[in-house]
């Protein structure tokens, strides 16, 4: 792997099957509407197993999903993010011989990802097995400008003879889902769940319409071609697959290039599919690629602008994190019909589903980077809060909503309810990544139309969930974020989110009535003054458990009295523990996939003293497996808030690397979306120490040993601020807005150009 | 509903649906082996449903049970009772007109269950639309001294008429199962799993073998027909179906009668099932059916006597108690490749499996009664050990046996864990039918061949799943009796079977030791010294939650904890609770399903004082929903124990109609095998309060208000003892066998002829 600023790239293919996989993950294209897997256009040999897939964010089938047993509220069906088409496909004959680097020498070839200009491509000098030398140059882009836009530029140099060259390319409406029956973690089932209904020909454009089989929704794509010289051509149109071809002589060292536009549209988003992808089409061809390749830059300028982190001195890792906040923008939705996956667009791992990933993992970085994007991201969840008010009553609840577990269009779609609807702390977790969204940009109006609704209706859940005993309030029978641990008494986590979900229920009461902006709901929501008295005193008794000998806070009631795994005779080969022990084993054990109390040490970290979280620290990392992708970076944050920095840059390098070096060795299913995010925060969060108060915004920086230095800038209210944090001190620079009071190792700082702090 | 001692009778019939399929239940003819539902010979009206099944009991094919979310160990197939073939049907044509109840004019009609004889019959008196009058009377029996034989004896007389009679009897293999994908209680979905391959006529019967689609076994049904008169034969031999026609002449006051023998063989048992069934078929018809009447009736006779039991004064309970002991010995299993379904033989719900219920409600009664039965149920156990030793593996134990929740042939078949495999009371519940065999036989042979070997490996389990936590031996994660409260720590009960289990494995190693029977056990099991010190040590300090407060055993850890459930509120409509609410809302309340707490009073009296134990029967009793058909009779035995007759017997009450009066809506599916064998407990465990203890036979008889006395003869050691229980005194009569001494009221006594004792 060579490095470069922004630009991640490998100079040989290994052409083992499983590498090919990983790499169409890897080198996938997206841009929180669409995302396509970074396949060869030409294919792999016979035999081998791809994920060719075309996916748009939040566009699903319904998926049956059959409970061994019957019980009254199981979920029996769930939403699937499908391959929607093939529009990547192109083949290349050169005098008969197809180019193929399973045939053939490969001279030269490079794979790479351009991060400044959002173009991913191949580079192939190879020689025909007949000895005909071909350079092959391959970009893709899928456009941040217009978002149903991919586009595939496809040059060839016939770089020692003369010859008679034929390209066919393909559009396919007739494709499946990718699924592995022994993987919990994919689709059982190969999904044929999308049907071509109709094709046509317009303008030289083809469009394939696909229904899906059971949701109801349709699919548009559009394909054009431009070559860049006159050639014989034909279009074969079939329902299920429309097959372009040109053929054309081409000169020694002559080059010609092919661009494949390719238009998708959905009717989630509109009316008629077809005739917007007709227009998008039209739209895309008004402009050269070269004007769309410029506007992508553009846009990225913008992003890296707005995202800015540099780390001096460790340009592996710098890449890593780089590489990981251009996944995030890959893969966030746009618009309010969609929401990032865990996965995002670059697989089918997780079926496309959103979990609390979002908003505790990504939404921290967008908050303070790209805050219109944390914001379509809530608004994603008000659209979707009905659903969760429908989910609520299946759960037996009277009132309040319960947001899915996980879920495309806002119906819980997690069939093991265990480690699934029972993780209540969803709810506290949209609520706090609402809070944490106002900490930093005070945007009441936003609160008054979408945040303050969500923030009264889980608070609702809370106070029929829970229940007050011996002058507390607690919640019984719930699951924290730790998956080996389920259905327990009083998880700390999760009674933590609650408290500080109903906390501010009340303070946004407070907020909204002395600005005037509660009227509408409280009328709308039949909101009581005693509702939010009750929310008031149960925040005030919640129940935090404490354990008096081992000054620690538990993971639940009952974690303490378990056994401890024993890990000294668990081999290497059974991790992760969940593909080798049954559930009920994981259960009764003092064993954690994940971070879980420490996690709320982190964004709790004033709930407890510091003795505490070090105690909690120390005793949760002996028996954390991280087979969670979770994991890492947050006891990465918690190690910099101890100041074990040495330790915190340990779990973050594990954590930056999982795609890139496909530790968890399952990227070939997709990226991990919530560990980039964490990836980030263990820069800002963690070794930078920033919290997002009430107060106010606070800092408490250190610097790994491996590094010289690193900075960053953050949004927050109105302002843009540079934070540099070097061996012996830190820049702090406002670049825009008006001046800010802040606070650095809690010493209150006024901040009004430039601020320099010795460490 | 009219009344006689051994008669159970309805002498108009409903043709209602449900009624008919609710009957199909009520009057199966099944032996322990076979089982054939009571439908109509000549079936129903188009567009009815009925559930047309004969079974074979532990009989099975595998079928698939996929789970929603894939985990590691989740059971992903089960075994289900098949529906074997169908030999019951019948059509009767007079001149064409045929034979139906839904047309012409029924002017007579009886449907009955002669107990005494061990046969069930139709008699009917019909006028055909054309105004022919026919009597029909069919009687059938399931031999219990020819296990394989089944036999219709179907007369017909002509009333008033002469005429042309067509009888078509049929002999069909192609058969399915019943499903109902709205009730998780029965198969989700209809099963063709058995296939007719061959068909075959020897010496005029007729014989179909048939293959199990996955668990590759056979089975062999023979059908021969003999006609009181000539008549104009014909056979039609399809591998699917045989028809038999059966023509001839009746006159005016003529009686003709068709005997059909069926003959019904399997694999399990037998190497060559065919073969057998034409061996089976030949002994058969060896004997005219009087004899095998006769038989019937001696066999009868001497279980009558066995399990002796009267009630003066309550005709109609009376009838119930015996109803129920019936069904009993018709359910059974007499061999050690069956034991006694949830349903026994005569329905499909819980598709044949064997639960706890074998071991904690039928096991005592045949303790007392038939002890031979009660050891073939322990064999079955010690056949499957092997298959439980494989599940514990698969739960990740590292020793020992864990029973399935449910079975036919020894894996587990439960497809929701949490309240299925995780009532790890099941081992504990097989270890106390083991000990309560042997304080009622002393049968330490029996014990050194068999049961010692479970009782060992159980106790291992118990090791392994416990832990020592504040020195105290703790069980985390299991879920107990009630189902409405999974996944638990420290349920009483289990606690309790546990520390039961492990006491009884040091007692039957010191006693094998002392009797030299030992060795052949230690080296089988690689037994150690360590190990009995272990289960003594955990059984000491096992811990047995109390509340303080409430001066009673909580249910669990956190069982108290928890919110009441808000009975008032509840509609009865939402009864059961299962079919109506989320199991995580029931788990999050204190609500039980059935006698959890309760049952462990019963069984472990002399844990807890009498005040702890009446505390908890008034709490427990305002928070049991009794759902389960296991629950009453338990309420019943501890109000009993508590003096609380009235109370008793209105839970009897309750407990002993289930089936006959159809309280649950389910007998459709099946009789309730567990609850008939608890109504029995409830009179001799619990009005006449029998205890097997270590120190000798107890008993603390009360008698209903509304009963002039009760009797009934139990099996203890070498003799049978007569216990009768009137108003002011009791009578102990050695009806056989040595003396006996034995507790009334903690009071010693010396049995040697007979004994008044006055209340």
């Amino acid at each position: 792997m060579k490095v470069n600023q922004l630009v991640y790239e490998i100079n040989d293919i290994n052409l083992e099957n499983d590498e090919l996989m990983l790499y169409e993950t890897l080198f996938h294209n997206a841009n929180g509407y669409i995302g396509i897997r970074s396949c060869f256009e030409e294919g792999y040999e016979k035999g081998y197993n791809t994920i060719r897939g075309t996916y748009i964010n939040g566009f699903y089938d319904i998926v049956e999903m059959k409970q061994a047993e019957k019980l009254y509220g199981l979920i029996e069906e769930k939403q699937a993010m499908l391959n929607i088409a093939d529009t990547q496909s192109i083949e290349l004959k050169i005098d008969n011989e197809s180019f193929s680097l399973f045939e053939g020498t490969t001279l030269r070839v490079r794979r790479f990802l351009d991060m400044e200009h959002g173009i991913t491509g191949r580079e192939v000098l190879w020689r025909s097995p007949s000895g005909k030398e071909v350079e092959i140059i391959i970009k893709r882009m899928t456009s941040f400008y217009q978002l149903s836009l991919f586009t595939i530029e496809y040059s060839i140099k016939a770089v020692n003879f003369d010859g008679k060259v034929e390209l066919l390319s393909y559009h396919i409406g007739d494709v499946m889902n990718y699924s592995n029956p022994d993987d919990p973690r994919v689709a059982n089932e190969s999904l044929k769940h999308i049907i071509p209904v109709d094709v046509d020909c317009v303008n030289g454009a083809s469009y394939i319409i696909s229904n899906t089989l059971v949701s109801g929704l349709s699919v548009c794509t559009g394909v054009k071609h431009i070559l860049s010289k006159e050639c014989l051509e034909k279009m074969d149109l079939l329902v299920n697959t429309v097959t372009s071809s040109y053929t054309f002589d081409i000169a020694h060292n002559e080059t010609v290039t092919l661009t494949k536009y390719s238009i998708f549209s959905d009717s989630i988003r509109h009316k008629d599919c077809k005739e917007n992808a007709k227009a998008e089409m039209t739209k895309a061809l008004e402009k050269t690629l070269t004007e769309h390749y410029s506007h992508q830059a553009d846009y990225l300028k913008e992003y890296w602008k707005n995202t800015y982190l540099e780390i001096d001195g460790d340009e592996e890792l710098s890449l890593a994190v780089r590489y990981n906040m251009y996944q995030l923008i890959q893969s966030v939705g746009k618009d309010e019909h969609s929401n990032i996956a865990a996965k995002g667009l670059s697989g089918e791992g997780y079926e496309g589903h959103y979990f609390w990933d979002t908003e505790m993992y990504i939404q921290p970085f967008f908050t303070l980077t790209e805050p219109g994007i944390a914001k379509n991201l809530i608004k994603y969840r008000y659209t979707t809060l009905e659903k969760a008010r429908e989910n609520a009553k299946l759960l037996g609840h009277k009132k309040g909503a319960l947001y899915p577990w996980r879920t495309i269009m806002g119906s819980e779609c997690s069939g093991y309810f265990p480690s699934g609807t029972a993780a209540y702390h969803i709810n506290g977790d949209i609520a706090y990544s609402i809070i944490t969204y106002y900490l930093a940009t005070k945007d009441i109006d936003f609160i008054a139309d979408y945040g303050a609704e969500i923030i009264f209706e889980t608070a609702r859940l809370w106070m029929d969930v829970g229940n007050f005993y011996n002058g507390q309030f607690r919640i019984n029978e719930v699951t924290g974020p730790d998956e080996y641990t389920c259905m327990v008494n009083n998880n700390y986590y999760t009674n933590a989110c609650a408290q500080f979900n109903l906390k501010w229920a009340v303070k946004f009461y407070d907020l909204l009535t002395e600005s005037k902006k509660i009227s509408h709901v409280v009328d709308k929501m039949n909101l009581s003054e005693i509702e939010i008295k009750d929310f008031e005193k149960a925040s005030g008794c919640m129940y935090l458990p404490y354990d008096e000998t081992l000054k620690i806070n538990p993971q639940d009631d009952s974690f303490l009295e378990k056994k401890v795994w024993d890990f000294e005779h668990t081999p290497k080969e059974d991790y992760p523990l969940l593909l080798h022990y049954h559930p009920l084993c994981l259960y009764r054990h003092q064993v954690c996939k994940q971070a879980d109390t420490v996690l709320a040490h982190f964004i709790f970290e004033d709930a407890q003293s510091l003795e505490t979280i070090r105690n909690s620290f120390n005793y949760y990392e002996k028996v954390t497996t991280h087979d969670s992708s979770l994991s890492t970076c947050i006891f990465s944050i918690v190690a910099s808030k101890l100041g074990l920095t040495h330790k915190a840059y340990d779990y973050f390098g594990d954590s930056a690397k999982l795609d890139l070096f496909n530790t968890h060795k399952n990227t070939k299913d997709g990226i991990h979306t919530a560990n980039m995010g964490g990836n980030y925060m263990a820069i800002v969060y963690g070794f930078a120490g920033l919290r997002l108060k009430e107060d106010g915004l606070h800092f408490a920086p250190n610097l790994p040993l491996q590094w010289d230095g690193y900075r960053f800038k953050v949004n927050y209210e109105d302002s843009m601020i540079m934070v540099e944090v070097f061996k012996n001190k830190c820049i702090f620079t406002l670049i825009s807005g008006t001046g800010k009071t802040f606070f650095v190792r809690e010493k209150e700082y006024r901040l009004e150009s430039s601020l320099i702090i010795s460490q």
